[in-house]
């Protein structure tokens, strides 16, 4: 319950970083929820009829009325709940359009898995990874305006939406034996997750790296496994 | 000039649906503006400098300062001009999500150009096209609550947002010999179609449709002539 008769219902799934940003928001917000735990082997008809379109997580219900999409949910929360907690999006609007556009540039940009991809794709990929971190690099120098956040000296809306993925870049790195956000190449996002892990909220919402791991190693044996009945 | 010592310069290009969204939002809120005509085979350095992450047009500059990316530059004219025009984006925060949704569900789904396709490849976009529609007739029925428009009585975001293309509709519908917007199909979206287009914004800023033949004509000859010079 968020207080005042409201009713939150977040449907999500532990490992999708696109719940923990709904998390996050939700939480720097100070708004109480009920966390309904999705199967995405076999979808629930609560998720099916509040998303038809898309069919997946995360779906906000609030007071009954869902709605769909990360990035529309983080908006939406700092809009409905506008005088409680943390405002997530800047006042300003060219501020707010800038932060828009980095959220953007992260979900058309940020692979999403590498999971079954040859060597090559993934070199192919990492290169790419590393033009989007560098611009991602210059987007915190310019909207930080000498602090740590995207948001300044708080998380706002693009930290949030960034926010979302760093369980599993903790996990990818530690199964790559790298740095994602490496400090030698892009240093203040280096810093960025430093000091975002350390937050209250992050360590909340943050799911288990090991458990990520686990996870992660899971599917790959499971398509290996596929991909070698496929092949035999 | 806007008025109130704003300067709004519209980088643009006369049959970009994007840029035509931005214009249909200008004109909506009543605002002056100074359009740039942007040559895409020779980009200005007014473009790269001012959208250097992307490259391309719209970009709005307000007061020196660039907005990019037509859904985030509607959302930036609406806020900016809050108390200026009509207001694009719903009051509600609910129907604010809403209609955020629709507008990444047009922009996630629909086809942009058919150029070069097979005709297998456009056969299958025309099924996908079919479903999209079907969908965009229902959240018609939603948003509009028995008006004409998304929002409602007056176009708003959304309308703005697919609005925007209704030039190219009008251009490869008579291309092709169909209908998109079919009245037996999607009557809801037909009756919107023929209320937009007689709109005093939709005829001061919809691109000739004669004129979008001919240009559409030039390209799928340029296309076949390169084919041509690589297949010989």
């Amino acid at each position: 319950m968020a207080g005042g008769g409201d009713e939150l219902k977040l449907v999500g799934w532990w490992a999708s970083p696109f719940v923990q940003r709904v998390k996050l928001a939700l939480r720097l917000k100070g708004l109480d929820y009920e966390h309904v735990e999705e199967n995405l082997e076999s979808k629930s008809d609560l998720l099916l009829s509040s998303n038809p379109v898309y069919r997946r997580v995360p779906v906000l219900i609030h007071n009954g009325k869902p709605i769909c999409e990360s990035s529309i949910i983080v908006q939406y929360i700092d809009e409905a709940f506008a005088g409680t907690g943390r405002n997530l999006l800047p006042a300003d609007p060219h501020e707010r359009a800038v932060a828009r556009f980095w959220v953007a540039f992260i979900d058309d940009t940020l692979p999403k898995s590498s999971w079954g991809k040859t060597e090559e794709e993934k070199a192919e990929e990492k290169k790419k990874t590393a033009e989007v971190l560098e611009k991602l690099e210059g987007a915190l120098k310019d909207c930080s305006k000498g602090k740590t956040f995207f948001g300044g000296d708080n998380v706002g809306y693009v930290d949030v939406m960034l926010g979302g993925f760093v369980g599993w870049v903790r996990a990818t790195d530690a199964m790559d034996g790298v740095r994602t956000f490496d400090p030698a190449a892009t240093p203040l996002l280096a810093a960025w997750e430093e000091r975002f892990v350390e937050l209250d909220v992050a360590k909340a919402v943050m799911p288990d790296v090991e458990k990520l791991i686990a996870f992660a190693n899971a599917q790959v044996l499971q398509a290996r496994a596929a991909a070698a009945a496929n092949s035999s």
